[in-house]
């Protein structure tokens, strides 16, 4: 039988495993950050009609621009984020990881090195190595927030051409300040004045589920900044796999020249258009899981875990000598929550009322264990 | 107002623009080897059906590894090929455009190279630029077909690490023979020996259109060679997006490493999954399409062109002192084809008897008009 290494795949390739949580039949899944509110029956008609639409042209290639999809997606932007955009603003992909995938081909790749201050996506770090862009680790304080005075340093002594900030971050699911993102933003360019600076992503995956506000104004003035975000959390379309970014329009124009042409099949832009057609619905189930991420910390704590502030749907809870064997003995009660290889932490999505019952639960059982 | 130059793009993006055709409105548009029947009806109801399940389940991601989907591709091929494979030997992506680029990011990238005997399906060489990989062109015969003796040649010069056979090739329209493949995959082997070889890609997008048989039963015993695939044409689904490969299971490992986790959205399985389950039905159609094709091939050599042979659902034809311009005299004429940009040659693709009845009677005018 050949084997992986019998191949000729890329020497950084060998030895490695596809990235990707543990795919588990357990009774609560409370590890990928889902949404766990199914879609309301009434969009989930709405899909089903406009795919029909769609599939009766499905011979035909499709829109290769997602003009519609772009239009309406700026028109969310713009309603919730407190800035105006345009068709000509935003970019759209199968997932915020072939956005990320788009950026990294278009302004880093061979020769350049991109930077992301860890624990953060480790997707940043991976889509950096499959597009050959040199990756550099930059540091946070022991509580998680980005230490921005050796974070400039780190850009000052590296001159990263892309730098990725996840706000809110995950896994650790605490909020970044625009002044911090300014202050970064001010390095990377500064750094790489000589050319044309350097492109700064602010991944706004969870930014729904913030106590605060959207960066997105922030792009005004700023041709270098770029905001991605995903329908898979606060529009409950995990599955969908739509993400898409915000930026100067020299971006977008920039990013076409990498783009697979017709990347974004004739179904996915019929559903994310449906989706958005119901987007208040779904901001309503966003305030109920900004309800329950806040009473998990609460609860939490109150159980005598230490808690990371979280403005995601998720939270980070610690601290333990062996993480992942506490996270087996979640497991063990039926719930899985996610071991991102953070030592001493573990996260655990917002799920329903009676999932997050579940999970409390279970984590009350183990301490009374450890004090018994 | 900022543009694309005032970025720090990579030097080799600068100055180019996406890859494309015009999107034109026109009555007749033969120029992008669309199928042109739309699904028929009980295929679009059951696609409305399967998204509406899959859109229940829409909060939660897809299944990565998209078992069903996989298992009925192979089963799809098993049927049609003349070679059994199974879940293991199959991989699916956005279009073969991903899969392409799955592969090069697996087996190019930086500090490799990859060939394709040109002309030929032209995104070959910008996946393998927006990959970081070399492009090296490889000769054709002037008459399209591969000059072995060349490629071999050129192989041995290059030692390329992919190498791509385009079968039938586009826009030439003509298939490659077992002989030429096996040649040029032990020419490949050997110019790498010392390093586990080269990946030889054997492109059949248009292979259903063929005359001849598939090339899949060479996948047996060489792990280093892959036959992509889409359901783009001969499945009527353009706007569909759903490329595949068949190879040795340590392939479908390998593509693994740098796939996107969750690529490929729950829509595009559940229609794709409908699809397949239509496949008599789409059969049809391509042979009704090659019966046009073949009515094409004839009636251009009886108006006096020359046309290059066709395994394809399009039709290479000329030849022309300026193509371009014929190109557009076509157009005024209401009929869209394809100037692919090889010189003296236009392309068009086999439409449905009236619309190629339109583009028949345009052309055999602009030779009335030449010969007055």
């Amino acid at each position: 039988m050949t084997n992986i290494d019998d191949l000729p795949v890329r020497d950084e390739l060998r030895g490695k495993s596809p990235y990707g949580a543990p795919q588990l039949d357990v009774p609560v899944r409370l590890n990928t950050n889902e949404n766990p509110y199914p879609l309301p029956d009434a969009l989930v008609e709405r899909i089903a009609e406009r795919v029909r639409e769609a599939a009766r042209d499905l011979n035909r290639y499709p829109d290769r621009d997602a003009v519609e999809l772009r239009t309406e997606l700026a028109r969310y932007l713009t309603r919730t984020a407190g800035h105006r955009v345009a068709l000509g603003n935003v970019w759209a992909a199968n997932g915020s990881n072939e956005v990320i995938q788009q950026l990294l081909q278009t302004f880093g790749g061979p020769g350049r090195t991109a930077i992301g201050f860890e624990p953060s996506y480790s997707m940043h770090g991976l889509i950096a190595r499959g597009t050959g862009t040199g990756w550099i680790s930059g540091p946070r304080h022991d509580d998680f927030t980005i230490d921005v005075a050796a974070a400039t340093e780190a850009i000052a002594a590296n001159r990263p051409d892309v730098v990725f900030i996840t706000t809110p971050n995950n896994p650790t699911g605490n909020a970044v300040s625009a002044e911090t993102v300014l202050a970064l933003y001010e390095a990377a360019q500064a750094a790489k004045a000589a050319t044309a600076g350097a492109i700064v992503v602010v991944d706004e995956a969870y930014v729904e589920f913030s106590h605060g506000d959207s960066l997105l104004p922030l792009i005004e003035g700023r041709p270098n900044l770029v905001v991605s975000r995903t329908m898979s959390k606060a529009f409950g379309a995990a599955g969908l796999r739509l993400g898409y970014l915000a930026a100067d329009p020299a971006v977008v124009d920039a990013v076409q020249l990498v783009r697979l042409p017709y990347h974004l099949s004739a179904v996915t832009q019929a559903t994310a258009l449906a989706a958005l057609e119901h987007t208040d619905t779904l901001l309503g189930y966003v305030e109920q899981l900004k309800a329950e991420r806040d009473r998990l910390v609460t609860e939490l704590r109150a159980t005598g875990y230490e808690v990371t502030d979280s403005d995601a749907n998720f939270v980070q809870f610690g601290r333990f000598a062996d993480a992942h064997a506490v996270w087996r003995q979640i497991l063990d009660r039926g719930v899985l929550v996610r071991d991102n290889g953070v030592p001493g932490w573990l996260r655990v999505s917002a799920g329903t009322p009676a999932e997050n019952d579940a999970f409390l639960d279970a984590v009350r059982e183990l301490k009374k264990e450890q004090s018994a």
